[in-house]
């Protein structure tokens, strides 16, 4: 597969995830209006998507559809649009533009950003037992993906590397805590994504597990890319300040080892990320373009 | 049963749910160290664990014990007291005491306390689809519970309460306002401890229908009593502030019909959930005398 259609192949499963989204999600004149506009307006900000894409292709490498794990796609863009709210707010990074809007506590207040953020965090993680999603797979693969995203997005995961991200903001930090942080704070739900997709459509075990150990690759690839985004991307594109997590001094890899040697890193890991998904084949391809895709990326 | 045994009723079911809080959380120890000890903090500083009682005696209701529901008991926990974090926050309701001790985010920090709150709301909807405890139960019920918990805790129901507690505050409401909040803000996760408590233990539909329309009286009946406590309590016992609602105009019964109007609606919201769960029969008497014990209390 070229580059022009892996560009098409993510496109396509962009736009089914946001009509998913816009679906699914509660309605913005559902009472509290203000509370569920919020909701709407990160949501549709414009993401690129790329979770509902990797749980999306993850199906398709199982013998699954996309389309069957849309109910998926919004947890997981549910999940991640709560974690840019609540990692935007004062008390937190402190970030008044989010994909070249203002971000939901500028347009909407505190109160309602920290409310809607949590918001979306509760729909994503029971969007899955909604009686109109769950009727379409078998229980028990429900509650795997359940617990899943529920482990990925808590306190030992996502949260713990957005933890670390603020604590150790200005301190000086060795390798291990700033892979720490890569890790966890994208890498969990990047790979939550992968496993999750392939174990709703009832996908083998050791597919899975190849999936999940693919998922930890791509999640830091991710990251990388994202901090080095920061001090050498272009503002505009991306849609906010860059180098700012330089001026706050951000615990990354590019501000530990350099540009250069990020890169390195970061090259390595996208070998390794093909390396490990190679064996699965054929239908595997989309995801080895999407990892390319990740690392070079410039927004 | 009188009122001594009501106390050790359920005196009994606290210590339970006490224990099992204890066990399924994270240890401290777990990295971030700090993020940990921030959720045990705010976890064990001495609620009443009403949610976990509740749910117990309606397990018992339907033949179950309460011990077999000790998971739900700890989701109860978790996502009522990440709402209570979350509402103390300086963006919100800014509260420096709960409980009698100082809020998280005086303690630990506004950014760990937020995220402390969503670690919470994470877990407590995650914990039922752990494996140690979802092998113990139906994989269908299992699904009911974590929908009934995140309807309950999300957009329209919890969380649509407390975004209307703030924006109302210092507004002329009408009855109708304040009857949302005061039913959507408790009275959700109430009606969501008895209806999951007794699904779990794969309870009779006619009797957790019976269930959720005593727990939507009830949880009504806990709101109005905590905002009388908040007009004519002793802050001494209630470990807090009162007369802050007062100050702040929040929308409550008590301010918009007096002290003595509020209460004759509180009373007869306690004949009506008597008469409701009556026909339940004797396992329901427990029930009846906590609802009493909640209309009644001084803290």
């Amino acid at each position: 597969m070229t580059a022009p259609n892996i560009k098409e192949y993510m496109e396509a499963r962009r736009d089914l995830a946001e009509k998913a989204l816009d679906a699914m999600l509660p309605p913005e004149d559902n009472e509290p209006a203000v509370l569920h506009q919020a909701m709407r307006y990160s949501v549709f900000a414009g993401g690129k998507r790329i979770r509902p894409v990797l749980a999306m292709a993850a199906a398709e490498v199982v013998g699954g559809s996309g389309k069957q794990v849309l109910p998926l796609a919004v947890a997981l863009e549910c999940i991640h649009t709560y974690s840019l709210i609540h990692d935007d707010l004062p008390a937190m990074d402190n970030d008044d533009l989010r994909r070249g809007k203002p971000t939901v506590h500028k347009v909407f207040g505190e109160a309602v950003a920290i409310l809607a953020g949590d918001a979306l965090l509760t729909y994503g993680l029971g969007v899955l037992s909604l009686p109109e999603v769950s009727r379409t797979y078998r229980a028990e693969n429900l509650l795997a993906a359940i617990r899943e995203l529920a482990l990925a997005a808590g306190s030992t995961r996502l949260i713990a590397g957005q933890v670390m991200d603020i604590l150790c903001e200005g301190k000086d930090v060795d390798k291990h805590m700033v892979e720490y942080i890569v890790r966890n704070k994208t890498g969990a739900l990047i790979r939550a994504s992968l496993v999750c997709g392939a174990t709703l459509v009832d996908g083998e075990l050791e597919r899975i597990e190849v999936l999940g150990k693919f998922g930890d690759l791509l999640g830091m690839i991710f990251q990388i890319r994202d901090d080095l985004l920061d001090i050498e991307g272009d503002p505009v594109k991306m849609g906010k300040a860059v180098q700012k997590d330089g001026d706050r001094g951000k615990a990354t890899l590019p501000r530990l080892l350099g540009a250069e040697r990020t890169e390195e890193i970061m090259y390595s890991l996208i070998r390794n990320a093909e390396d490990t998904i190679r064996p699965l084949g054929e239908t595997a391809n989309p995801l080895v373009q999407i990892t390319h895709y990740i690392g070079k990326r410039v927004s």
